[in-house]
């Protein structure tokens, strides 16, 4: 199993500063967004890949899920889970998302947040993730936008000043890894273009739902930064149905 | 009806001679992605919105269609149309298709080719398009991709020494008009972002059927500039049929 940059000390003490976080979903600038995409879990069966700290598997149970099976690479991300989001019907499971198996229609509602940019073979993933729910079941995800993984740094184009002058786009159609610093370490994760993670979803079967570049909410608009996030998108939202799609 | 840039005689001699005019389809980088998004046209009624020289109409008229109509602001356009590509079963009509109207279930098919970047209110246009459209029917359009709208000026930003760097993006979420720089002329085009594209499509009850930014096909890689368009995205392929589409 792959080493993960969640387990290490230094790296996740700092992730452990951030508002999402400290607020769970409250402090995700995209949740809002994110929720309305969410189908109804009443007995579902719901599967979290890249679970993290567990805030989005204690949303589904909280909501009437009848399963939640969280999965995450970090020991560290599941036990600090087990701490914050235990629940009865809550499973977690320390896995890599790409060697995950499970029976045909395992589950009715597939859930990853901002996590498939560290898959390197995202078709591969969806093929699974089409065997494991049930026809109609939905997949919601979340990742970091193609404009903001591209150029690979992550990171605004300064002037001579120090001041931002606009975000660079390159190497779009150029696939793969990419290095970038978040919370000052070095990280990667898989830069892909829209088309790949669009029709990667309707030539596997999916109905799309609902696709959303999310904005700030209004009431953050203030926190440092905010409003340069009205600038270039930074996460893409996806919502899609298993099947019933009709013909090109 | 609004002025037209492609009324201009300077700017229409130029667009004349762009590949793409002088060669039409063959000459069109994006033609062989577009070309497979498109369905059966036999017996179908299509309708081209911003048909310029008509090359899309004839294609239509080739395959099949039981009746094409071409419509575009330029009285210019339509002219060339007229002369490069008049085929039974095709009428060009000059007209803003902002201003359009038809009865409902009009038309089978409706394609588009790099216009609706030039519409200020696409909600509108496409709530007009789902009407004239049959349940079923399809909407084949491409516009210029978000990313090469959002900054403005269309162009890459440079070194010192006249070097491509990357390309710029800004004010994203920021939609409305830019004046960009097209063969030498000021343009107003609109910027739009990705969630206005595909989202309106979807929350109209179309069902998105391809989603595909095309890249230069091989055999025109060598041609100047060609192999910086894979730093970038320019254009953005959707494909879509009205209705059917299962719940969110």
């Amino acid at each position: 199993m792959g080493e993960n940059r969640y387990d290490d000390e230094v790296f996740f003490q700092k992730y452990g500063g951030m508002l999402r976080s400290r607020k769970g979903l409250a402090g995700a600038g995209e949740w809002p967004a994110l929720e309305k995409l969410l189908p109804d879990f009443s007995g579902q069966r719901v599967l979290d890949l890249g679970c993290g700290y567990g805030w989005h598997c204690r949303y589904g149970a909280d909501h009437g899920a009848a399963s939640v099976l969280g999965v995450d690479l970090s020991e560290r991300m599941l036990n600090r889970a087990a701490e914050l989001n235990s629940a009865p019907g809550i499973t977690y499971r320390r896995a890599a998302m790409e060697e995950l198996d499970f029976p045909e229609d395992s589950f009715d509602i597939v859930l990853s947040s901002l996590a498939f940019h560290y898959i390197r073979d995202f078709p591969r993933l969806i093929g699974g993730i089409s065997r494991w729910l049930r026809m109609g079941g939905a997949l919601v995800f979340s990742v970091e936008h193609p404009v903001f993984t591209a150029y690979g740094s992550q990171d605004w184009y300064y002037g001579e000043d120090g001041e931002i002058l606009h975000f660079p786009v390159d190497r779009y159609y150029i696939e793969g890894e990419r290095e970038a610093v978040f919370l000052g370490e070095r990280v990667t994760k898989y830069h892909r273009t829209l088309t790949t993670y669009l029709d990667t979803l309707l030539r596997a079967g999916f109905a799309l739902s609902r696709v959303v570049e999310p904005q700030p909410p209004e009431e953050m608009m203030e926190l440092p930064g905010m409003r340069d996030e009205l600038r270039r998108p930074m996460m893409l939202l996806v919502s899609a149905r298993k099947g019933q799609r009709p013909g090109v």
